[in-house]
């Protein structure tokens, strides 16, 4: 059963991610006892198990998550997927949506809300460490799946060229010095999503925050606890993460509002 | 600003959400002190602020998690969004994507998947359970957004009409009945995902999916613990939600598979 | 079997606690659907079951952790056990230690406290409130029990009476406010424990502590998650306490030490 | 200031241990980058700082937590003192009560008990593992502190040897075998508490246990997560323990009870 590869494979060792493979890079891929040739690979297929000297490998198409996990370089602290995946729901970002970030960091999140909002949707990303620019290019090729980006090496707190963006997600380490310049861009009943890693960060943002009219829907963290897989012994596994950071979420409302039989609320 | 009023608003009381309201079956909302029309909600507009008798409301358009959590009705425990969004995370949800789910329960996950995959994508859900037919179709109106789904009343041990499915998530009593159905029905490398509530069920499911060639990436559980939002009181809110279920995610290998230099693994 | 009354008695209801009896205080315990004597309960003794109306009652002799949780009458927030068991640990509060405390409080802590010195220990616990006082009093009768607390009515900012004690527990608004006086109080090598509600306490705590010769052992927080007792259908409760407090652990060091060969350190 | 050095001290590096020093055994202690004698050791007294070729280091007095976590020897896995605290609050482990366990493993929780009751109560251990007794014995030496704990080479199912004790504690494989022999030995009103590693053994045990007139309070299972100290930056650690054990707590119901004016209610 031969099968076409795909952009990137993912080559793991029983539950532990070993390798993401860009195809057209390579004709090899080197294991820890030995290596195997694409074309074998290409052969053997998608979910196919092999052996080089007596280990067991699999092939499986790299997703998402092992991209993000494994495939990207990292200069800076990833999103991990236990947030992720909720900030997603919690901003709404679907097919179609138009969605702000800032800072890009190494580009895992932003890969990630690029394949959540399709080729219907685009996602536009700030920031403003130049240096970082080469490897988040290097992190969304291949190309042709992340045309929907477009990133600019700017601070964001100079400000951002769209508006009426459904949802913006701030990880900076002042996201309170941006909120001026996130709330222009945000079209009314918007969402904004803020990761934070300490707990004097989350207070100045709750602070500053105050100023803008955002309804706060959530503050919130986000625990991420695995198990064990052998059935007669069930039970969480010896050490996990302890902390990633915290997360608010907000809305935006209009500037003023004016009910013409009710008093100005504010 | 007069905005057109989309298909569901929803009315938010600080942070408490209060009503989801369909635009087009009503003419007015009631809320705790008063009511307002709807006319008078379309001319304030999404994003606004307003008082009845002293209080002050929010008008936002319904997102999402707003539909999930306020939105549907429910005769079933619902899929948590901690939990969605990592499962939509885990199973590689993203656009185009052909899924399948058992049971649909009150459909709120179901919706989720739908909004993840978009029009380019399907979602195929199994619910055995007749009663439940009725409510579901209720909860994915209106049926613009969710042609994409497809409702079977069957239960899904008793065969899965899709073939190479991109993945399928477990929510039924016992999983391990269900797997050699699901194993038919997801392409190789495709995602499976399982919620169970207790760990009898996950041992035991443990023990089952020995018998497929799935291979299991991970066992987990999420929590969110939320946080109360005074910036000079930062602290975590008193009670939180202890548990959901047990997660575990596989994907699909070969059934048999001959690396023509290699011995056969298994 | 006749058996002897203690002080105290816990009546319970399967798993949820009913009453605590005083047995001095009363001859008869009311019940939801009854009531019974206490010469009937001394009769069938500790550890019995009875049945008032078809209802199953427990008794059993009232231990610490009933007294704290139901025994007590409370103004004021209580330590909860799951961060007690902790505290006497990591303040190495056993038999004949000498502790102090502030703020009283319910006297809930102290009880702990007083019962893990024994006879030969003594709890000394400052308590500026004074509408408190009367309260705590209550609290710990019988006399017989805690006469190794002694209560003051004070701010323990304003100085602290003894001095070489083994440990000392802080729970009080501004615990930054007592560090000089607890320093003051402890002996060399001493154990200081803190627990403050809010994040911003613990930071400006961690701020204040740099002035003095502490070395901080640990700064952390405990969660208990229970679990529900059906064999066949194990999982956590589905509701939990997401918080109490964050609590801060340190040891005293010498205010000036110099050693012979080495230059002065600080 | 010359003080009296106790019978073990601690060493230690900021806020990692680095070393229990039993005093009467050694004249230096060897440090990471040099080393000091006991005589100068005892000259700077308990609390002080002392530098060895430009690296500061801490003079503690070993408290019973130190012991535990860096001062004994361990062959098996130790009890953790975030559950070991709450245990002692659990089982009522306070002055003057006789308790026992099983098995004793390294000894650690041993310690922690006979510390709680005193030289007024005792603990009575089982050990089934004879290679284990003389790691136990050298770990709980010095004598004069621990002439309350009576040591047993004997698997606690074949029986135990004491009856009307306070409470028991059951660390062991199956302890669904000693619910006989320690349901004989408590007190009516007696505290049980257990700790099992895996969700299958909780299960098992709770089936076990309903053969008994046992009264289960709680099942639990408890986290710490330790924080950073830096107070600009109050964060949790990244990593934390994710799992040590599931704890059942009990206590002991009179086998037959008969009440004058009611049916046996079981």
């Amino acid at each position: 059963m031969t099968q076409f590869l795909p952009g990137a494979i993912v080559i793991t060792d029983n539950r532990k991610f070993l390798r993401v493979v860009h195809t057209g890079e390579t004709d090899a891929v080197n294991l820890p006892n030995g290596s195997i040739s694409l074309q074998e690979i290409a052969e053997i297929g998608l979910g196919a198990i092999f052996e080089v000297n007596g280990k067991k490998y699999y092939v499986l198409e790299c997703d998402t998550y092992d991209l993000v996990m494994k495939g990207i370089k990292r200069d800076t602290q990833i999103i991990y997927p236990k947030d992720a995946g909720y900030i997603l729901l919690r901003l709404d970002i679907f097919p179609g949506k138009n969605v702000g970030e800032a800072g890009t960091g190494s580009g895992g999140m932003t890969l990630i809300m690029a394949r959540a909002v399709g080729s219907s949707g685009c996602v536009y990303t700030y920031e403003k460490n130049e240096n970082l620019a080469d490897r988040i290019r290097k992190n969304l090729r291949p190309k042709e799946d992340f045309e929907n980006v477009r990133l600019y090496t700017r601070a964001v707190e100079e400000g951002i060229f769209e508006t009426g963006l459904d949802a913006f997600f701030l990880d900076v380490r002042d996201p309170s010095r941006a909120l001026g310049a996130v709330y222009a861009a945000l079209k009314p009943g918007g969402h904004l999503g803020v990761l934070v890693p300490t707990a004097n960060q989350m207070s100045k943002l709750l602070w500053a925050i105050r100023d803008y009219p955002f309804l706060i829907t959530e503050t919130a963290e986000i625990f991420l606890r695995t198990y064990k897989t052998n059935p007669s012994r069930f039970r969480p596994d010896d050490r996990m993460v302890g902390h990633t950071g915290y997360l608010l979420f907000a809305r935006v409302l209009q500037e003023s509002v004016r009910l013409k039989t009710e008093p100005d609320p504010e």
